[in-house]
């Protein structure tokens, strides 16, 4: 089965290159199933519906999100009647939205798609180990789910790793977002799960975190807020990784990352064809 | 000019590997100077005289640390009379060493090579972008050094982010360390200067930051300390960035990522001869 | 009902001075029941079984703890002989130990007592408004229990106010401890639970959270570990609240601070005799 | 000489009653100088120019501030003409307004006042320990100054202690503020500094933080904003600390809290006439 995951979409400059390119990408490689992470696409802070069927319409099955996933207040209504937008799953019981589901791909396979958000420097949810674990033992790999994707949303590198190392074998893919910088890490761990810590953003790498680096900048140095975040408007790049799995396990088979167009190196998985 | 840099050395896996092979990469590659980050070369924690001198001679001009460069006690002490050894250049006035320092290369060039350590997410020191700048300042690039190598020892991306765009154009290299994970986002920044968030760690990938995952992967679910970190003794990666720079500005011509060996996917600069 | 609770003994100065004059406090004051916070009773450092029984003997009948509860690593084992040393009830599923528990006074009421930890600045542990909301539910105050006491273990106020608010009316008493500072915040909410922000500590004020002042000081200007924190040895004084609640609702009539000896201001409460 | 200082102004009712009540306070008491902290009191964000002028007139000598000192956009242009009004005094070189000044007092004494920023859980400024070091060595007590006052604006009980013990016997007052809740170690230091971790603040304590109660308790448990925070309406108290200092030394001779109205227990210091 082949997978790809893409980063947090930030901004006009982010969602307008996934909206033009996913839809070739999709067909030309045959993707069978496509998660991107929206929780930046709305200007920088959260995600609207319409930019939610704009991302889905162009080819993705599911959109995760993180911290920023309420920063749209009408996004506590929506998310309850559009199952392909995840919420972090360890927010509070009672929160509206989900934060895991199994979902059928273009093939047919059953695909659980989970998202959850770290704790390390970053406000508190529930336990997120605990609840992964749940999701998970809840829908066994190559049983119920042909295929397992985890979205760990967290800040520090250890957290993601640990959080790897203990789903290893059990799902297919656990790939980190939040930190906005892809990592060359990727890596088929020794249980069969794939891993890569960060799988970057789809927006403009000549900025702080895809935002105009003026600002940003500007505060490290005089410790005043001056104007707002606003995301950088040059030119962005897809940034992601690509998982081909075993249809019998739903391990993972390969893992590469996927790269394409503005300011970083690009790269395309050699078991993509050209 | 020819430079490497390398990132966090962890335990004997990593600094095995780098002393090894470092011999090696400088003279085929020819490289005019070598920077590696040895804050965790002591079992994870420090680094002691012998293990200094151990990189020095395999090839390194200058060890740069951060959060971890007290660990070893008696660094306080010999740290006086290792002028290639840096500690961050931003900690309190007084601090033993020294954080910045004008060295040559082996081909006689001049470089400055400063260390300095994020304050996000970290036990704040003194502001690290005004401590940059002045050392910067005083040493111009293109003027009194050939080359300038910035080792930004942070956790946040933003923050290392943001000292990229400030240095950019008057520093040859901005490469962050401390969260052993290599990032995928290098790139000369509009105004000349090489960029990475991260370089990565020399040592064993199949870990939680270097360290054997067992004992951190309990922590998280169990949120009690168990037994010691240790590091990980699998097979080690090299991970680094190598840059080329314009000999008449100091600027950067090129950049790529270095990794060598263990559970990483290897990857050597193009513009390296094979 | 007269209920005290004294804040985190601190080392050898702040259990000595708890156990040689809490047996006469509750013998003249006919106290009803008596919580003393233990974690850093052990040179700082958490606790072992003989502190323990000796502050039980003294006539505490709980000990609640918080971040510090496993420095002593035999805790993990001698907790669960001990039901009157609680640790934080919000760890996760299958920790050692209990973090709440309902407790026959020396009158023969029924007292629960429930410790909980902050995540605000700390180690996050699970949900601790919903930890406190489920045990709370299950000994309902006025019915199974004729006292609720609440050791909310946290660092910042804004969380210890939050639960003090949201238990208003629920229980007798919501106190918190960590600061090691106490508060003048002593009051009555408008649902008659008594509230104070912080119950100090039981240790030397001439020091730095009950340590020796000297080394703290200097980690604060010079950024390097010197020497081990150790517990001030000057005068202790005795810090906690006292409460008396209504026999029938458990509700708080009166609450009072209580400091004795040492560089404090001495206070004892007006309700209580002399 | 005879201070009075007063912690963080909460809002109109924080504000109302010390505006009221403080021309009162200074004429009976014969007060010689008057610290307020006002960070808070335009709508809990910052302060207006027009308030900053309301407190002077009601007889405040000099207001300080903490991390909202530019929550309100106009403070970065009126804080330059406004020199009673201190900012902290560690905000990186460059920043508009002062963090330390020499005033005459009533009595025609002169008078240092600081205001500095802690660091730990907050965002990091300059060096407080350094900075305040700095002033305090510019403006000898019982020399240049017949009385200092520092302002440490923190969260951290241990960085407030740590500065306080620095400091001992080389100024008059080191007062926390920040927590908005006041504590109960006010002491005089064994070298006659007076000290109390934190002043509390002006406002309604049946909040959190002087703020309505029902948005907090809201987030920390659904971890979601709901509605903005506003101040809390219901009685306010005036919360703060007096000291009278030796007219030859500087350092002091007594130190009382000072609570009025609203839900605290009320104390006046008894050396103050009644
Ligand atoms: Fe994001
Ligand atoms: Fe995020
Ligand atoms: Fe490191
Ligand atoms: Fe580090
Ligand atoms: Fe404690
Ligand atoms: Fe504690
Ligand atoms: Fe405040
Ligand atoms: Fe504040």
């Amino acid at each position: 089965m082949k997978l790809l995951f893409l980063g947090d979409l930030v901004g006009r400059t982010g969602r307008t290159i996934v909206i033009d390119q996913l839809p070739a990408l999709v067909e030309e490689q045959q993707l069978d199933f496509v998660v991107v992470n929206g929780e930046n696409s709305a200007s920088g802070f959260g995600i609207t519906e319409a930019i939610l069927q704009d991302v889905l319409d162009a080819g993705a099955d599911v959109v995760t999100t993180g911290n920023h996933v309420w920063d749209q207040r009408d996004t506590l209504v929506y998310i309850e009647r559009q199952d392909r937008l995840l919420r972090p799953v360890n927010y509070p019981k009672g929160t509206p939205g989900r934060g895991a589901h199994l979902y059928t791909a273009r093939n047919g396979a059953q695909v659980m798609v989970a998202n959850v958000m770290g704790r390390v420097y970053m406000d508190a949810l529930d336990d997120p180990f605990a609840a992964i674990e749940r999701v998970v033992n809840e829908c066994p790999l190559g049983d119920v789910a042909d295929a397992v994707i985890i979205d760990v949303h967290a800040e520090a590198t250890s957290e993601k790793q640990a959080m790897g190392h203990m789903l290893d074998g059990r799902v297919s893919l656990v790939v980190g977002t939040h930190t906005h910088v892809p990592t060359a890490d990727h890596q088929i761990l020794p249980g069969g799960t794939a891993y890569m810590t960060d799988a970057g953003m789809c927006g403009c790498y000549d900025s702080v975190l895809g935002m105009d680096k003026e600002e940003p900048v500007n505060r490290f140095q005089r410790k005043i807020p001056g104007n707002r975040f606003t995301p950088a408007t040059g030119d962005a790049t897809i940034s992601g990784v690509a998982v081909e799995t075993d249809d019998r396990t739903g391990l993972a088979l390969r893992v590469a990352p996927v790269r394409i167009g503005g300011h970083l190196e690009p790269v395309l998985p050699d078991f993509w064809s050209t």
